[in-house]
């Protein structure tokens, strides 16, 4: 059965994120750091990300938001002004931070782009999203962009339906146990699970066990070689 | 010709939203009333708004983090703590607030569906705008939802390429004429113009002049005759 569609995550896969939000996180600790201690303060600021996550999302709004949330609870909403203005900067140069593929993914996208429709499906804000792939240089390889609310099952069939033969033509790359593997397999894709150097909680789940649509790979320019010996 | 795909904005053509984004600034003024003048705190308001809609883009996390920083930049930094608390606790009010559908938007979307395919086409954050089509509870009526960093006419040609014959044979519904209606006419589409009672400003724009494919109707509750005359 030939794979004629290839789903690829985009945070922390094509480009780094996860790296973004630590060095923001650590920022966020210095500034706190005559006011919270800083086990309790990640502490908070992780459990005030879990509740506001399914009203804000994913995304860099809505961690800025949380952020701020943070500070104020912790200090019973006596949080200094100046601080308040420093994780708003801290927001929007996250926002405005340069985007640069990982080691190997341009070439592993040219090569996979010349034999598969190739499908950007990641989480997070439209808009950010949408200007990542843009200051990476990397757009031009999708065929489509795929900017969805929740990783799951249904969505991959969607999708793959959509841009493809459906999922079990299909095969889905990420660095997500959770987002963008068990759900891939789930819908009947197959899946390649490449590990960043950082995972966010969040998304932390166990690999499947023998399953036979399944690999993990130590980074994406082993992917076309996987894909191509599928067929 | 006939129409085989009827598109439809979202904010303030389904639902309220703008009156929803005007009482948190009435909050906001009020909240501030002891340290701005209404009238410049709304133009600082509408400066932060414009300078950062690149950045965060449109809904209601984006203006929530306006708000914060036009607090911020009027008061010197020197904004009570207590206030910001006020307004992250605004923003999550209208991420919150109740999805209501216009009067008789209900009935013509059923009636629409009967012989169109119809599509949600909007701008604004990914999340809350699937959020409020579920608690509108029109979600069934849709073939699909579409939600957009920017609506221009390649938008509206890529969507009615997607969902039915192309832009020739689709009409556009919405209460923006520079986001809903020009665009949709440019790109070959029919487009009816359903006025709201209140116009964000960064959407005003002139009404074209005698333009074939152009209506302007007083309530959605119009559309279906309309759009069934033109056949």
């Amino acid at each position: 059965m030939r794979i004629t569609t290839v789903g690829l995550d985009a945070d922390d896969t094509l480009w780094h994120n996860e790296g973004i939000f630590r060095l923001t996180q650590d920022r966020f600790v210095a500034l706190m750091a005559h006011l919270a201690d800083p086990q309790d303060l990640m502490a908070k600021l992780r459990d005030v990300e879990k509740r506001n996550l399914r009203l804000y999302g994913y995304g860099v709004k809505g961690f800025t938001l949380s952020m701020i949330e943070t500070a104020m609870e912790l200090t019973g909403n006596e949080a200094p002004s100046r601080l308040i203005a420093e994780i708003l900067a801290a927001g929007r140069e996250m926002l405005t931070h340069p985007v640069e593929p990982l080691p190997g993914v341009e070439q592993a996208l040219a090569d996979l782009a010349q034999d598969y429709r190739l499908v950007l499906i990641t989480k997070g804000d439209l808009l950010h999203q949408e200007q990542k792939l843009a200051a990476s240089g990397l757009g031009e390889l999708f065929v489509a962009v795929e900017i969805v609310s929740e990783k799951d099952a249904g969505t991959y069939e969607r999708v793959f339906a959509r841009h493809g033969a459906g999922a079990a033509r299909a095969a889905m790359c990420g660095n997500s146990m959770r987002s963008d593997i068990l759900p891939a397999l789930e819908a009947g894709a197959y899946a390649a699970y490449v590990p960043y150097e950082l995972v966010w909680e969040h998304e932390v789940a166990d690999a499947p066990e023998n399953h036979p649509r399944f690999t993990e790979l130590s980074s994406l320019a082993e992917l076309p070689a996987w894909l191509r010996a599928l067929t």
